[in-house]
Formats: C-alpha cells, structure tokens, sequence
C-alpha cells in the first residue's frame, strides 16, 4: 500500500487530483492553442519511455480462474498513467499499481466527454512469447481521436513500448489457451478542473489490461440484428469515425431497444437510402452474389467520416484482397442499401453477413429485421457460421498467436 | 478533515469509487433493464430529501474577490452527492465537503460518456433573498438527457429542493451585486466499472456551485461569428438537442479553428441548405424584416432534434411573444438559411442577432463570416448591442434579480 499511497502524494495531486486553483485560465488556454505552432510544439516534452518508472504492487491479485473471466471485469495488478499538461508536455510514464483516479468534480472529462479510447489485445503463442496485433493502427486511430476533441497526440511507437512493459509484467494474467487474450484498454481524459468550455489544460493517458476469455467459448453463435432507422449514430462532418467516449453512450438505448425485442444488436441505417454502416459496435460486412454476372462481392461501407476504422475490419479486407480475390471475389468499400441486402436475401443472392471487431474478430449473422420482416443472412438452420467469417477468424487469429509469421504480429 | 474521511469511507467506497468486483455482471444489467416496467421501477427508492445528511466543512474557504471570478474555476465549501444503483434506486442525498471523485479506471464515464448536466444560477436580489430561474425547466431537460443515454430520472422537485439546500448552505458565496450569481452545474455521471459496453450499473448525481461575475463587466461587447459548414454539430435522429457531455468535446478543434482567424465563435451550420442552427453553445436569434411586408420577424431555429433546447432560449421567445408581438413583431421557430440572413443583411432588413444561453443572457453579434464575406449584422459602428437583445437581458436579469414579480423566478 506504501506504493499506492506514495502515488497518490507525489503525482496524483499533480493532475489526477487536480484542485480548481492549479487549473489553467480559460484565456491563457486560447492562448497556447492560438500560438501552438510546430516550433511551440517541439519545445513541449515528448512521450519518454526511458523515463519509465515502475511501482510494483504490495498486494498481487489472485488470477480469476480463465472460465470465470467476464471482459472488461476484472483487471491485472498495474497500470500505466502518463500525465500531459499543456506547458509541459508529456510527464515521465508511470507503471503503478492498479488504482483508482481522484479527479475534481468540474474535471472537463466529466462535463463535455473530454476521452477517447483503444482497444487492443495481447496474445500468449505456443512458445509463451507474448504478441500485440498491429498495434501501429490502434496508435494511429488514438492519435486521430485524440487530436479531433483537442486532447494531445503521443508518439505512437513510445507508447506500443510502454503498453509492451506492462503486459510483459502483468503477463502471468494472461491465460495460455487459444482463444484467450489480455484486453488493453489505453485510455485519454482530459483532466482540467473548469467548467469553461475550451481545450483541456491537461490529460491523463492511462493504460488499463483485463484478461479475456474466448468470445464464443463454445464456437460461433450466430446473431440476429434490428435494423434501426429512428435513431443514427454517425453523420458526415460528425466525429464517429473516431474512437471516442461521445459516441457510444448515445448508442446504449436503441440497442436495449433492439434487445428488449429479442435482437441480440441493432444495425446502424443511415439517411433516405438506408445505407448499412454498423452493427452495435462492429464494422459488418455482406458477402453477396452480383445480380446480373452472379460474381461473389464482400462488400464494407466505406470509410466516409462516418464509419469506424476499425483494424479488424481493416484486417479482413486485407486477407480478403489477398486470399479471396484470387477466388473470384470481389472486394468492395461501397454503399450498400439494405434494401439491396433485402432483395439479395430475396432472390437468394446473399451469402453471408458477418460483423467484425477486436473483441469477437468475426461475429456471423443469421438474421436481420427490416421494415417488419426478417432479412435471411443465408445460413442454413444448423450452421452458425458463414465460410468467409470462419476463415477469417481462423486467418486473424493464426496470425495474432503466431502460427502463421506476419507482419501484423508484433512479438513483445 | 474528519467528514471528508468518512465520506471516503462510508460512501465514496460504496460507489465513487466502485471496485470491479462490486460491480454489476453486464447479463444481469441487461436483464434489469428489459423487465424495468413501471411496476419494477416503483420498487426501487425515489430522491428523498427528507433523508438529506449534511456534512459541513472544517476547513471553509477564503472567498474570491468579486472582481477575480472566473466562470467555472472558484467552487463553494459544499457539494451535493446522490449515489444510485439499479438495484436499488437512489441512495440519501448528502452534501459534504467539495471533494475529489474517486473512480475505478474502468468507470463506464471515462470510457463510453455515460454523463449529461445542466447549468442553471442563483441569485441574490435586494431583499438578500435567493432566487433560482426557472429550475423546473432545468429538472425537465435532466431527465430527458439522462434518460437517453440509459441513466436513472430524477424528481425534479426533490432535486430542487436539494440544490436550494446546498445553496442556502453556501450563500456566502453569492456576491449581492447585480450581474453577479452562483452558477450551479447538476451533473450525473455513470460509475459502473466494467470496460462492457451496457446500461451503467450504477450512477453519480452531483452538485457544485460556482459564484461567477457579470460575463459583460463593462457593458455588452458584441461578438463576430465564422459560419461553420466543414463539420456538424448534431443531426436528425442524433443527440444534439440533450445535454449531454457528448456533445461538447467535438465542438472544441471548429471553435478554435473559429478563433485562430479571429472570430469569437463559430456558428454551426446544417445541411446543403446549410440552415442556421446554433452559435458555440448558444442558441441563435435573429431579428429581420420580411421582404415583401416589411414586418418585423424574431425566429430562432425549430426543436426538430439538432438544437438544444436552452431555457434561456425558451425565455426570450415566452418574453418576445408576450413583449413583442403587441408591437407588431413575429415571433417564428423556424428553419432559417444562412443565404437568407446574408440577403436580409444585404438589402438593410437585418435588424440584429443575439446568442442566448445562462452565462450570458444574451450575447449580441456585431458580423458572420460566410462564404468568404462579412455579413453585417445591422449594429451600427458605436453600438455593441441592438434593442431587442438590450430589452431581452433586462428583463429576463429583472425576474432571474426579483426587480419584477415573475412566476419564472423560484424564491428558495
């Protein structure tokens, strides 16, 4: 405890507890913003993973046995939290033990959704080396995110390294069969304690790890979707392309919705032409036969401003220009109306329907309700999955344990 | 020092700061949610004052200088803090000592923006007697942001009640000067630590007071606008119309990028008809002559879902219908272009536009760039503000200040 406590002392009340007196004036924070040239910027500290300091915890936490693992509820010994403030720059990194954030009450994250958020894993392989999973574009999409709601950007590569250190000492957690996995969870608030609405003064970037289990323990479960229409998630000049806390708690309701009627997501429509974009917190992806040359197409919504960039979908358009175009298929990032989905099901043109993301990889789709009637996504009653979502699970995950050598696979 | 320890540890560690073994399994909440009919919901326990506890402060703060008040950085000695958990509905409202949240990293308001708040003020009037505005309005919006992104309602008169509470407690920190009150920002927050993405488990309602100066110390100053069209701040089926944090941060980078080339705020516009909707965070009015009758029209943007709906706003179109429409105006909610407000100002019909929010009543603009040109929004050279916005702030500063005998103002 003498850690936690020495924590809470000499860095916490820095900024994590930041008190409204240490807070920045409103002016003064127009005023960085304004003079934040390039050459202002440089002076600024960088993030320093030489500077890394490591508080071991006193009291180790006992694993949860790998059955019993619930994503996202239970979380390894430490942390990493970095400071950033707007005349400094990024502080020295700190490994500590897990802890909770003491933050005042007008902390903008609180008021004006000032956060932004990855989502990555750690992988055991056969040999017991532990592997990220092109860990380049989660640092990618941070720094976009962040940048979008005026939150500092980091050095992506200093902070992969840092991630590195503290699943490497967190990584008895990290349960050794296929399918399991260390979810990490790096995480940006703005931490300034006004309520003037402008570019927070100072963050806090932290990096959370909880073991998971296999998202289908005993193989696929294929799910059926809502068409939603009444609500949307995303526009164009609007910020869901981005990884931010704002665009989720909107969601939450249209998908209990979508639930309280049986569907186990809701699918995001969007505008007059009720073009497919999301489904619940997944990219989707519609595997479908050209109604007049009857050529296979895997179809994604583009990357519009609208969509998520997501690295398993970008991962699977990947594997599919490179192993399923030699096949005959076409691979597109098009609009799709649903009632071109609709009228593929109809004429018993589609395929298969899958959504796809870090947590499950892949996620089949046996079923879609549009306009009063359910949309047939081409499985057969006893199959769970499509053959392009069980390949791609396969590919995806050879990849992230290490059977296969790729590029993709980063060895800690 | 003492009661904030036991708050700490009474209460904080109940729910502040939710440990991930205490939290709630996402299944279980799913199944809360779904069987959550009015006959389940009326078991769980409602906001009652009467269980309020108070617990004051040994350590009373120096009060700020009238003159050094910044808007949002000076709080008051108190705070106002009810816990609530779906399993069992609200929790004793307390106040305590103002005090840092204490949070699990995985708290579902750093992650998904599981947080909406108001703003509202009280006043101090020449009797010494303290007035709040329109709370009732306050309670009603609450309610509507909280429930939308899957949070607990509240009693709107009981929360009232306990917001007058806390000021009462801390009245001291009222200055008694005209243009001067204690800005008041109810906020609820989920706390539910699980990184599942769900309804939260449990939630934080708080209270904290600010005392703030006149926003125009020396009299108006009118602001010049640069018309956003690059990116969006609500759309239909979106969330823009609730208060929620959400809403906030994406606003800031067009803010700023507003303000590196000089403007104040910038004012969003929606769609190809490129509608105006609001200016930073403030609703938009916009006093013109009809072209073809002559007559005077004061319109402000529909609720059609994209615009927040600002008690001030509402104030101002109570007061212009009753105030103003004897005298030959027009009051509209109506979708307005930015071309036609450019064409009004063109032939000399543009009268004056204002930006109405609680901080500043009203907020007159002198110009709007658009499209590479100045519109000029018809106040002469030496006038910082035109009649209708000047009428505007008297009165509605005569009934928030007890001048006028106004069912709006709530005498606590």
């Amino acid at each position: 405890m003498n850690s936690l406590r020495q924590f809470t002392r000499h860095k916490a009340l820095q900024s994590l507890a930041v008190t409204p007196s240490q807070g920045f004036h409103t002016i003064r924070l127009w005023h960085r913003h304004f003079s934040s040239t390039p050459a202002v910027a440089s002076r600024l500290a960088g993030l320093d993973p030489s500077k890394l300091t490591v508080t071991k915890t006193s009291t180790p936490k006992e694993l949860t046995p790998a059955k019993d693992l619930v994503f996202g509820k239970t979380f390894t010994d430490h942390m990493l939290a970095i400071e950033w403030s707007a005349s400094n720059g990024w502080d020295a990194p700190r490994i500590v033990p897990y802890q909770n954030l003491s933050l005042d009450p007008s902390a903008c994250v609180f008021h004006y959704a000032f956060e932004c958020f990855e989502g990555m894993k750690a992988y055991k392989d056969s040999n017991g080396q532990i592997r990220l999973f092109r860990p380049d574009k989660n640092m990618e999409r941070l720094n976009k995110s962040s940048s979008r709601i005026a939150l500092p950007t980091v050095d992506g590569e200093a902070l992969t390294q840092l991630v590195g250190e503290l699943v490497k000492l967190d990584s008895r957690f990290i349960p050794s069969a296929r399918g399991y996995s260390l979810y990490l969870r790096p995480t940006m608030i703005g931490t300034q304690s006004t309520l003037g609405v402008g570019p927070p003064g100072s963050a806090l970037l932290f990096v959370i790890a909880s073991p998971v289990g296999p998202y289908y323990p005993t193989g696929f479960k294929a799910i059926s979707l809502e068409a939603t229409d009444y609500a949307v998630r995303a526009w164009p000049g609007g910020v869901g392309d981005k990884k931010l806390g704002a665009n989720y708690a909107p969601c939450i309701v249209p998908q209990l919705s979508a639930a309280s009627r049986g569907f186990q997501q809701n699918l995001w429509l969007f505008g007059e032409e009720e073009y497919v974009t999301e489904v619940g917190t997944m990219n989707l992806f519609i595997a479908l036969k050209n109604k007049e040359t009857g050529q296979k197409e895997l179809v994604t919504a583009p990357l519009d401003g609208t969509i998520l960039e997501g690295v398993t979908r970008d991962s699977v358009l990947g594997l599919a220009r490179e192993r399923l175009a030699p096949n005959g298929w076409t691979v597109s990032e098009r609009k799709i109306r649903m009632s071109e989905v609709a009228e593929a099901a109809d004429e018993g043109r589609l395929i298969e329907v899958f959504g796809s993301g870090t947590a499950a990889i892949v996620s089949p789709v046996r079923s879609i309700s549009y306009k009063g009637k359910m949309v047939d996504c081409g499985l057969k009653e006893d199959e769970e999955a499509g053959e392009i979502a069980s390949q791609m699970k396969n590919w995806i995950e050879g990849i992230q344990y290490g059977d296969e050598d790729h590029k993709w696979s980063y060895v800690l």
